[in-house]
Order: structure tokens, then sequence, then C-alpha cells
């Protein structure tokens, strides 16, 4: 195990809106991922557009993809970390925003560790923190939840399991659903909710419909916000 | 409440290590960092060498600094709402990373939403969110504690609370402390853990000791780390 001898795993971020500026993602991100000759990426055909949009002069065709699903596969992880000990950097891209936060990745960072090589995270767009600095709820402590549960009735405990942690501790609760699932969550959201609690909408985060609104549940109970239709990172809090 | 003739609130993040490299600021957030006239700031000499080192060429006697504590000053808040009322566009540093998340400003943020003010996240470095992607841990779900109480009793408590939300949910699990207090932290977690969770050590995030690694509570008990002097966040996890 030496740690000089072996490549380096980059996490490398992208844009969180289909066909986003790169105007979001640093230059020593950028710089990175066009130094990167071996990718393990979500998908091969999107991380390629996402490269040549970093540099229109990069030769895609001498660069090397594997896949990685939600469950990304054992011998493709493998090969990753026989390129890493001989010496090779990799970099990691997933659908959107940041490898292994609410995307798949954090397996193949997990076996890095256990091979003692080293992993370095850069930085870029991530929803979940952009609503959260945007959300004006307390910024100290929060969590993020993921999807809730699709079913109505755990779903509703999952709210007032949100609502109980706001009450005993303060944490901003940061969760999201599908589009379609979105009228429903937030009709879920107003009945289980107390009136003085804060519910922050964000939607299109980063991207040109980008809306972060906070009011209060009795506030959005009078109003009903007319935009659930889309992609939208919700946060709950005092 | 007219969001046309409002001006937006921008939360603008900075480098995380003191003097660190603006190369992890996208060319977004520094272009409408360097386009604001007025700031809210937590520290004004060093929001102006940050916006300084954005372009050298800035002209920093001609813009117009107010202060944020951990508690800002209602005053302060006042005079910023009017300016962004009066259709001016104000901007948000804080010390470190992302304004509002794990460092103050959201109290001014919330306010904003009240006045029907838009605000917008810019992208930039946070220590936390770094931390969780190269953890290797899950990143589907996790909770950010801030600093864990300082009396010895009620920090063990707190770590064995962790410990059962990771049982119970499997989120990751994010804290930090300040340096002198992480040896403490470090031996209080080896012994209300249980071995065959994973703790992650994350120093000098984005900065030039960079260093993160992840090991088995077990894999950590028989090695101790050589590296707990300085600003450190830390993950517990499956």
């Amino acid at each position: 195990m030496d740690r000089i001898m072996s490549g380096t795993l980059y996490l490398i971020p992208c844009p969180i809106t289909e066909g986003g500026t790169t105007e979001v993602i640093p230059l020593e991100t950028s710089s990175i991922a066009l130094r990167c000759r071996i990718f393990i990426v979500e998908n091969v055909k999107q991380a390629r557009r996402y490269l040549k949009s970093l540099d229109r002069s990069t030769d895609i065709d001498v660069l090397q993809f594997y896949s990685m699903g939600k469950h990304a596969d054992d011998v493709e992880q493998s090969s990753i970390i026989v390129h890493l000990k001989s010496g090779e950097d990799v970099g990691m891209i997933s659908d959107a925003g940041c490898p292994a936060v609410a995307d798949p990745g954090w397996e193949l960072v997990a076996l890095a560790h256990q091979n003692g090589i080293c992993v370095r995270p850069l930085v870029g767009p991530s929803s979940i923190l952009l609503t959260l600095m945007a959300s004006g709820m307390n910024g100290q402590s929060f969590a993020f939840h993921g999807y809730l549960p699709i079913d109505k009735t755990d779903r509703q405990q999952g709210i007032r399991e949100m609502v109980r942690s706001i009450e005993r501790s303060g944490a901003t609760q940061l969760f999201m659903d599908t589009p379609f699932r979105n009228e429903k969550l937030f009709q879920d959201i107003l009945s289980n909710a107390p009136d003085n609690f804060n519910l922050c909408l964000a939607q299109d985060v980063t991207g040109p419909k980008e809306r972060i609104i906070t009011k209060s549940i009795q506030a959005w109970k009078s109003k009903s916000p007319d935009f659930l239709k889309i992609p939208m990172m919700m946060a709950l809090g005092h």
C-alpha cells in the first residue's frame, strides 16, 4: 500500500441542470477533469459531452470510460482500483452535481479508502447545499433524507418524524421527490407540519428557471405555488 | 412587494482555507461578486482581500460593507433590506466557504424571504459537502451537527445518539470540533461507536495539507492518526 505510487481518485462535479453552463464549475475542477484519462461515470454519453464542454479541443476518443450504476458493477470497480494502484488518476462523474451525494459512487470511494488510495473531492454545484444556503433556515445543523417514501401512510409518517426532529433539535430537514409527486407531497406537508414552520421550495437550482421561495406553512396554505411540476428540492424547518 | 423592482441577495462562497486559491471559485460566482457594490460580510478586512484576489483591478474603496456577527445586528439587517428593496443587489460573504451553512447569515436570508426579495445561492466550496463526497459513506441520507457539546458526558451522549441514528436509518453523521479538542473527541468516538462502523477524518479540505482518510473504528483503534491538531471535519457511518 504505497500512497506515493498510487493514482488519485478525483470526484468531479458537473452542472446540475441538463446542458447547464460550465460557469458553475471552478477552474481547479475543470483543469483536473481535463488531465484525467480514465473515468468512471454514471452516463458515458453525458460525461463525454461535459468534458467536451469544458474544452472543445479535448480528444474524447483517447479517454477510457467505465460505467457505474446505482449499484456499481464489481468488475468495473475492481478495474478502477487496478488503474489507481498502478499510478493512474481516475475521475468520477455522476449525472448531476456532486458524485456520491444523492448520486451513485460512494461504494467505489469506500473501496478506494480500503485500498489506501488518495481520494480528492472537487468543488462544484450541489442542489442540497444551495437550497440550504438560500432557505433562510438553520444552517448550523441539518439533515438530508433523499426521496421520501412513495406510500402515502409512510410518507406522512416520514413528514411527522421530520417535524419531531425539528422540534427536538432545530435541524433543517431537506428532501425531494419526483415532479409528478410534488403536488401530493406538498399537500401532505401542509397537513402534517405546524403552521409556524417554514417550507422552502427550490426549483431548477442554478438553472434558467431557478426560483427559491421560503414561506410559513400558514402562508403556503393561503396561496399554493404554481410551479410544482418540475424537479424540486424542499427544506422544512423553523 | 415588487420582485421586478427589488435587488437580489447573492450568497457568495469564498475559499475555505485562509489565503486559499480562488481556483475553487467558479466564474459565475466571481463575476457576480465583482458586480455587487454593497456587501454584508462576517469580516470586512477578509472580504476586501477576497474581492481583491478575484480581480486585482477592483476598486475596493467604492464598495459599501455592512458587518454581520453570529447574531447579525438588527439595524444592519434593516439597512440591507432597504438597499434590496430600492433595487440594489447585495452580496453576502462569510469567513470560510458558504454563507449561512455552519456560518452566520441565515437570519438575514430569512428576512429577505419575508420581504419577497429574490435570493440566489452561488456555487463554492463547503467542507461539509466535500467531506461527505470523499468519505465513501452513504451520501443518500446524512446529517450535519456542527460542533458536538464541550461537556464530556454530553459529548459522549451525542456520539451514542449518532450511533443510534446510523443503526436506525443508515444516515451518515457529520460533525466537527476545534483542533485542541479533536484528540478527546476522537477517543470518545472510539469508545462509543461499534468496531464495524467507519470514521472519516478530513483535514484542511481544499488546502495544501488536505488529507481525507476513512477507516473502520477497529482499524483506527490499532493505529491512531498523527494529524489531530488542525481543523477537521469528521464523518461517522456504516
